[in-house]
């Protein structure tokens, strides 16, 4: 939750707030970096400085990381794996969500269960994500929030973590991007490696999702109707309902898209849990790293960052182009064309 | 569910039962397609030779898919993201299953649920798919399987579909595959875009999955503990719960990897949806093609597919080498690094 | 240079002679399969049935590519290694040549040198390639191929074998394709691989190529000049010289993109070269398979091949969208805007 | 040329002289940034400090680059196809080198032309990259570094610029990297990207390159004998000509890989060329940014970090593994493999 509160050093790729098409290198300074000056230090002369870390976290890449890489100290894997890793994914995003708002596409997110505790929501997705953005859990309900809080603080006293839930969502976006043609163009496939590749993410998703398994056809797709208003984004057509989470087969139609991922507790228990030693394979208790209780409302934000990359791809295979105005050309072109369709009508 | 008793005819890329290293191409000859010829022939002198597809099915490509392609005719979505595509998805995931087997590693899967109805299982992966394969459901449980009979009956006579869940597992594999480094190397996310590019996948869980939001993380973690019996596989420890699906920081931890999908109905109804008429915008009912009521068996086997797919790149990329000899000989080399580890206990 | 003799069967990506999205799959039948049907089946009940090729070629991938993939046989490599792989790369490159064409993007070839004989040419491109067409060798000076087909006859006598050089051109590219961005995107490194992997190609120069190496900048580089007549493709300029072969900055600038490529001899000599034998390490005399002279009038159509993939890749990427007509009221847009810029002048 | 005298901070990815898996993260300090706060600041309120750059100089990309990307000042264009870029390919390419030299394998170069000044060399790889090193010119030939020199002086002062050409090779280098498999994982396409890819540089060769094309196949191929004092890296046979520049069907054969590439003039020029102002379409002046008269010993550093790069990716596909102590016992077995293959004679 820290991540907000960060600043970032842009050190190549913009030119007067333009990209310029160089790689675009942001650093982001962590504040914490004074205490590990040596001991996280590029230079070899600091080996050694700081003690290995060899009580290896149960749900953490710490053990099999530390099999792969043959190392006898866990914590490179564990430096990497943590959320500190993710910070880089919010900065990429938020690039990402600047190139997506010229086209009125907007991404939010909100925590939707943590602990058990289940925020209640509609699919009024920007006022939820407003809501959400006031709420220190990112919850876009105020007493689901409160019972979230006091759990939290339970888990807090008894020395254990908590996991949840969180929903992320983008809305204006046009039919047509991502495409069923090959397996890895499909976009529930594209989003799904970007959320599901979140630290601690376990599952994922996509509208309705793990229900269409228990409804009939009849109770799961989304009828179509002529759009009397008009619609552009989705081709002068509209739908009551949207359980399929504006994806079908594999290429938005113009709904809102939404996606809910699944985050498991933080692996850093106070009261840690059973392990072996790295350095002897003796059992021992894992490490106890400074850690948070619960990392679900940052999660969301990670979340947020991953949609927009991963939308802002498919938007560019769409349009093509090599500048803002030259993409708003073809994406009009193209929504125009649709609208023409029936126009004889 | 007749897809196993096509057959392939291999016209490049094997000589005397061994790839060669040229691709792989499998013709797989569609039994149907004697009434087609014309319909669908490469042959620009028929075209128009069949009616045009326009009453686009909710819930299939067939309308973002007309639209983004600019198509007056749906037919060719329809034919693209039709479940035929996925014969080539299981046989190429015949191929990886068999360079999997010199490893020891074996892919199965089973249906977990149909309908709503859930069948009953354990954790004895080989076991449960053994039942699966001699199952007309792929369930292995009669009782269940018996009752989704029924309702599959229920629902064709209603004129409705049905989805379920089903899951897929690996067992044999090293700790050590997949890695934590990168987003895209971490393989819940490599796996979840694998499996979630199936057609009418809308959902994936790795091990306990969406469970893991609700529950501390003192019951959601896997102890860890020193293997008595000696256990080259997970790097000589032992874990009494499998939670996590075999997957720690995206990379494999050398127990049984298991993971569940949920699938949408199918969507051609016979008892037709709402939609518009592609040709001119106005309302209809949407395309009664020839179809079944559920595909979840079938979708089972193509989950173990695309896993075999992905967990045989994962392997190559351990093991790096250019024969079957030479992986292995690198894979027992590095097996045989993890047993020395502790060897001086 | 039988390639062009051969037919292909469209297995799929094709109905009513229009690409489905469904990857185009086609099948070349080779005329001399029937002596092979046992010697390259895929089946395992005719291993062995022929000899071992052990007498491996200098010049070829046989003892590398035996050593790499740990063979007893270099047959396997031998075949993929051959010429025949390079006809899948012209059927491909004819499709990719049929997209430009919507675009009049028209690509061509002729061969420059053969053996040391240098054919005449000037950049009257699209001429060259008309003559180069009716020419056996592919050659668009009549005195030059008198030279070439009497130099081979007596390559031919001497049981030997001749390289040379062929020139691949594109006319009609507007100014735009590439990226001097970064290090992948630029087209001479993309089409320089492209055509590189040709085997048998061992040298490739862009424009005037080596020439650059020793003339001072003043003779290079290609003044610019505003186009009186105007030129939608360059932007409206003109140039009097086109030493930069088409490309500045790893980007088209609208003239003629030209490259030239040395091929070397074909590697099976009637009078062998001194090799070891594969099976005893002992030394030997290379095989001696069925082989022509010189090949490279067939490798000209190759490069074709190879210049029209990556330029349609290029084109697309530049255009975006997902129909003929998209593509080109995207490019003409983009077009449009580029005449626009001085207008006011 | 003054690549060599800046300095490189990691910011990420290095712990205690070791790689962690994370992106390494290097920053080159420009030491002439001072100069360009403003006109090259990220920030947009310094939009406007520095006039644009209009005068766009032929045989850059400028003009292509800003029509492209629908630029107003090149300058964007500019900055990023400048040398400066390729610092950070040095930076890469020495870590790569890093990589390579636990396996022995040694990347150098030297200037072959300059001007149309040739130096003489031989194929003593090592020792000729050794003088090259001490020369300012990177030439192995101390009287044609003098010729060279007074060329130089000579264009500076007639306000022009200079190009020529320069040899990278590979010492050490096992035989099997790359494959014939497949056209991009070739390592003449590969690595010809990779060269071609740096900016100015027009054609490239590999060992003898276009001479390939005038001799028979009898003087281009290298015979194969038996190794009597035993060579692991060939896999135990010897050859008296390395012509083909340690590649024989896009695999590495075991001898040193050598290719030769030639660069052009640098486009600024002191007399500046004739070109378009991109303001106004108008006739003018190419703009006289500051510059030197030939970049060519510089091109070579980057050349071999290029090659470098290429190498190391091939090395690593070939053996797999984690860690330096896997892919050497990867490797180590391999070779151990080839050298056993003729034991039994």
């Amino acid at each position: 939750m820290a991540i907000e509160t960060d600043t970032v050093e842009f050190v190549g790729g913009v030119r007067w707030g333009r990209t310029t098409g160089a790689p675009l290198a942001m650093v982001i300074h962590n504040k914490d970096w004074k205490n590990w000056t040596e001991g996280m230090s590029a230079d070899p002369s600091y080996a050694g400085s700081i003690e290995p870390l060899t009580n290896v976290r149960p749900g953490h890449a710490d053990l099999p990381g530390a099999l792969k890489y043959s190392l006898s100290d866990a914590r490179d894997v564990l430096e990497r794996s943590s959320a500190r890793e993710t910070a880089s994914r919010v900065a990429a995003g938020a690039v990402a969500k600047i190139l997506l708002e010229f086209f009125d596409i907007r991404i939010g997110s909100f925590v939707d269960t943590l602990g058990g505790v289940s925020a209640g929501w509609n699919d009024d997705w920007e006022a939820l994500a407003a809501i959400a953005e006031d709420s220190a859990l990112r919850m876009a309900d105020a007493d689901a929030e409160k019972a979230a809080i006091a759990l939290i603080d339970k888990a807090k006293s008894s020395g254990d973590t908590l996991g949840g839930s969180f929903v992320c969502f983008a809305t204006g976006l046009p039919v047509g991007l991502g495409s069923h043609v090959q397996w890895a163009t499909r976009l529930e496939g594209r989003i799904g490696q970007a959320i599901l590749s979140i630290p601690a993410i376990k599952a994922i998703e996509f509208g309705i999702g793990f229900a269409v398994a228990k409804l009939p056809g009849s109770k799961v797709h989304d009828e179509i109707f002529p759009s009397e208003a008009g619609n552009a984004l989705t081709g002068n057509v509209s739908r009551k309902t949207n359980r399929a989470g504006g994806l079908e087969g594999g290429i938005t139609n113009g709904e809102p898209l939404w996606v809910r991922a699944a985050m498991k507790p933080i692996p850093t228990l106070m009261r840690p849990l059973k392990t072996v030693d790295l350095a002897t394979g003796r059992p021992s208790s894992a490490s106890k790293e400074r850690s948070d209780v619960c990392a679900v409302p940052a999660a969301s934000v990670v979340g947020e960052a991953m949609l927009a990359v991963e939308l802002a791809k498919a938007l560019k295979e769409k349009t093509g182009g090599d500048s803002v105005a030259e993409m708003k050309r073809n994406l009009d072109a193209y929504l125009e064309s649709l609208s023409g369709r029936w126009s004889r009508i």
